[in-house]
């Protein structure tokens, strides 16, 4: 049977691994869904190929991997820019939690989840971890636009259009995992909320259940100083105390926010290779404060990179946190020198596959990985002059310009258009939901 | 004689003056270079106007001020990306002033000036101030591409390509500012470059000239805890207090940096009326730290924002700095609502129109102030739904869509191309220097 091969002749790829390495002039061949060859473009012999070949000229871009966003509540999209300038606790009591009570529901997940993944995969996005109510609107739109995405089994307390307790979230999730479960693009992991809104029995279960179906861990953690002062006072033990405790503290778990954290913190999230994913924006944002990087990356703890939900963000543009990220690190520290660029990019890639228990999967450019890729144009205005192609990612952040995207071999994006998405449906309902959200007020 | 009106139909306006408003569905009246009206579109006629009409529909735009870089080193663009991941001393010793030491000409700052320029104005900058050398050659790129700055004159005890003496520095810029000081566009401030590169005689002779020529003053200060330290440790005394004797510190100066303030800074900066230039991507990317806004804000010091020069940014988007500003102040301070989107605004357009002097001029989008006006888009993914356009200019940062923008009545940006400069010629002439760079490292 005749395979299908895409050349893309790069002027740059940055395949994250090896690590520190930007690639000039270089052809990287995609086989059907899998990276089939990365090799200098002078070395390109199209005669060694017998089948089919499609040869794209990528002439001032860069190839990267396809970033991963590792965490998000991708239909929240809906509400970016509706809670400004308030701290975390008006903005979720005040607003978020009272708008989604109203407004709830799955053809609400379904047009918020198009709208995010839309402009997920315009900035360069094939992965998120994503973290909701009806999940299975948010598989099946990731499925129908061709995005990866772990789907999270969201466990709350609290009731809502979506469920009426913390047993029936459960179920409601391993009916999805269930239902996704082979399915190429779509993983699963259990999301229970925060140490506030989930209770220690529920936690002890998720435990449990994690090793059972062998699934990641997704959760909010120390986010900010009142979550760690209310545990304390209401149970004599922090958070991480209480999670080291009830077995969350793994490998699966991705710790998310992780902004208020003391030396004992480190010791064992070190210990028990629990992966924390930094949500700069978000955290400034709402107040929250600056997740010290440099101790966990001094540790050799696995850091990962998220923007949140729209709602505190007020984007999902990773490339934007990478560049938040790298800045923070070396102000807070006073040294220019803490991270470097490929270091920033690692976050966003082959960290984030190590925390979903995706990095033979993906997460960098190499052979028999899965043919998740992006191009960025480094031309123009404010790209030119050009001295290295990686600080010039980085620093550009969220005004990099995306032209094109793959995701597991299938082209999402062509010359920075959706490809699998109609744009102007989504919009209008975008419109839609902003009229009910305005009357709903 | 017949006057030309351009006439702009926005669905938002951010007038900036006054303060905390959006205008929906306004209409302002360009006469010539001067804003002559802004009223709600409804009321719109134009049988009221009598001359020459040109009405441009800015359906889905906003429109604000033209936006004001407090501080840059606009030639720098040429050094864009030169030199990353490192701390100020070393970033300035070992890669910028080696490299300029060699390379610096009239010629590189006459295409360096015009890359900039091309930037700022696609971005919504029309106004800038700038401290470098050649400055002449600056003063010229900016009157032929029709945009506004304020130029250095330039003062250093260190010999370069472009004099050699404190004295010499001193004798060009005054040149500069005779030459210049009758142009529409053009404005001038003696830019000594810190206490650690200006003697103190030369400070004092400093503060007396800008009395007597009526101009600002611009220089660094308090940039990082070493420049503190060092003037402790050889005269006894703070920068600023040193400045303060030499009477630098008045309602002139526009004193940037500050990352590194104490409490009495505070008192001194406040009694005197100094302004205060922020430029928080630069100070994170050299390791220096993050400027206390909110501490200058609680006394009501006048606060501007700058991009800094592109070799420590690496970019010139100046929205993208009232992004990070915002953030920062929240995450610092850990309050949310420390400085809501107007102000964060008020600092690239009003605040910086005060510290230059200009702000019966230009700085907010009033009747009979100058017509530089900037229409952003807020059109299409990431950008719907919108609730708050405000909030959603700063918070989409440098990833805001920049569509028009008029400087002085003439529009310069048309449609996102530039109108005035010549893309190709300014990538190319990008490129060469880029290649005499790497030749010359």
């Amino acid at each position: 049977m005749a395979h299908k091969n895409i050349v893309l002749h790069a002027d740059w790829i940055v395949p994250i691994v090896p690590a520190n390495v930007c690639l000039q002039d270089h052809t990287l061949v995609i086989r059907e869904n899998i990276i089939d060859d990365i090799l200098p473009t002078s070395q390109w012999n199209p005669k060694n190929y017998e089948d089919q070949i499609e040869e794209i000229q990528l002439k001032d871009k860069i190839l990267i991997p396809g970033l991963i966003n590792s965490h998000t509540h991708a239909a929240m999209s809906l509400f970016a820019n509706y809670a400004d300038d308030v701290s975390l606790k008006d903005w979720l009591f005040d607003y978020i939690w009272p708008i989604e009570n109203r407004l709830l529901s799955s053809n609400f997940v379904r047009d918020g989840t198009e709208l995010a993944v839309a402009e997920m995969l315009l900035t360069g996005t094939t992965c998120f971890n994503d973290m909701y109510f009806f999940g299975e609107e948010t598989a099946r739109a990731c499925i129908d636009a061709g995005i990866r995405s772990t789907i999270g089994m969201t466990i709350i307390d609290f009731s809502s259009n979506y469920g009426s307790s913390a047993e029936e979230y459960l179920r409601k999730g391993q009916i999805i995992h269930d239902k996704f479960k082979n399915h190429p693009l779509i993983t699963t992991a259990f999301a229970p909320h925060a140490i506030y809104s989930v209770s220690e029995s529920m936690l002890s279960k998720i435990a449990i259940l994690a090793e059972e179906l062998d699934v990641q861990i997704h959760m909010h953690i120390n986010e900010s100083n009142p979550e760690i002062s209310k545990s304390l006072e209401e149970t004599g033990n922090t958070p991480l105390q209480r999670l080291d405790r009830l077995n969350i503290l793994t490998e699966r778990l991705m710790a998310v926010h992780m902004v208020e954290t003391r030396e004992e913190d480190l010791e064992v999230l070190d210990s028990k290779g629990v992966n924390v994913v930094h949500c700069p924006t978000s955290n400034l944002k709402l107040g929250c404060g600056i997740m010290p990087l440099h101790k966990f990356k001094e540790r050799g703890i696995n850091i990962c990179i998220g923007t949140d939900g729209s709602a505190s963000n007020n984007s999902l543009n990773i490339l934007s946190e990478v560049k938040l990220a790298s800045l923070l690190a070396k102000g807070i520290t006073k040294n220019g020198s803490i991270l470097n660029a490929f270091e920033a990019l690692e976050m966003a890639t082959i960290n984030a596959a190590k925390a979903l228990g995706l990095s033979n999967q993906i997460g960098s450019l190499e052979k028999k990985k899965y043919a998740d890729i992006v191009a960025i144009s480094v031309n123009g205005i404010g790209s030119s002059p050009l001295f290295s192609p990686e600080n010039q990612l980085v620093s550009k952040g969220g005004q990099n310009k995306v032209t094109d995207v793959w995701v597991n071999g299938k082209r999402l994006v062509k010359n920075c258009e959706l490809v699998t998405l109609d744009i102007q449906s989504i919009l209008n309902k975008a419109k839609l939901w902003e009229s009910i959200v305005k009357e709903t007020q």
